[in-house]
């Protein structure tokens, strides 16, 4: 089984020893990752970023599932590249898995940047009077329902690890979990 | 030709009003626009997000496009929800429109909320070191090459409108898009 390994874990300063790192974890669960191309690619050719795309559209295609990288990023939810990659790969029917470093729910993570208060019907909103979800799941609904039924669970630690960047506990959870469907489907 | 009509707009106030407005500037372009079903759903019920989530998706699956609001949304990125329903829509197949009402680049967005610096390799990067995406492109790469192969341009205004969530301008050259595609499929 091959396993398209999404995250913003291309933007970290380490990026290629991640990717090994992760590829190494499948390996050992008898899979194959497939790592973004981003840093593969000569950053300073005019059509650098429609190289990337390709590239990675391409290994989405050739995958047979995706593990995404859902650690909050930049704000209260995840990656934008991460989530799109998520929804393009549940919309070709792969398997979808996906971890977070970062266990709170999602009206937790709004209210560590935004003032959260409580509209008059009784609602959470925003400083903008924008709705903040508030199901008591991780991230926006979308995305950890369609893991709920086009894959498994979204994954998250108990407790926030210290290298919310490098700790790969959670990765390899959702590791066996596709090496489970993998035995699954060729038993 | 029948298109879902991706935003945060679902959480604004006037979630509803602002639904009925572009599906009556569909109307006018003779196209049909599904509004997400996030405000038709008893939100006291115990599963009132998977509701909403399997609602989504029966009305994805049902239609030909997709026209994604991508306005930064608790953030520099797009709203996570909306960029999950882009991805699902281009995996399917499905012709792609997008639009922002904010046209800065990703890395101007990103300097408001983070202190972006220069490393040691000339690129970008944000506090915790994590590279910034710097391709004069109003945000992550995946979304915004997905629009230019499956569909069309993001369209941005020139300039920020007052009423950022409320401006329609930029949603109606889409649907104008969508519309003139949908009379070369029928010609």
């Amino acid at each position: 089984m091959k396993i398209y390994l999404a995250g913003p874990d291309v933007f970290l300063p380490d990026a290629i020893e991640i990717g090994r790192r992760k590829a190494a974890i499948c390996a050992r669960h008898g899979l194959t990752g497939l790592y973004p191309l981003d840093n593969a690619v000569d950053l300073s050719a005019a059509d650098a970023s429609l190289a990337i795309f390709e590239g990675n559209e391409a290994m989405m295609d050739a995958a047979d599932a995706i593990i995404a990288n859902l650690t909050p990023f930049r704000g209260p939810s995840a990656d934008a590249g991460t989530v799109y990659e998520l929804g393009y790969m549940a919309g070709r029917g792969k398997l979808c898995f996906a971890y977070s470093n970062d266990p709170a729910d999602y009206a937790e993570r709004v209210a560590r940047s935004f003032a959260v208060t409580k509209a008059s019907g009784g609602h959470l909103i925003d400083d903008d009077g924008l709705t903040v979800e508030d199901f008591g799941l991780p991230d926006n609904l979308m995305m950890i329902h369609t893991l709920d039924l086009h894959g498994a669970r979204m994954v998250t630690p108990r407790q926030r690890p210290l290298d919310i960047w490098h700790d790969l506990t959670s990765f390899e959870t959702c590791v066996r979990l596709a090496a489970d469907r993998a035995i699954g489907k060729s038993g």
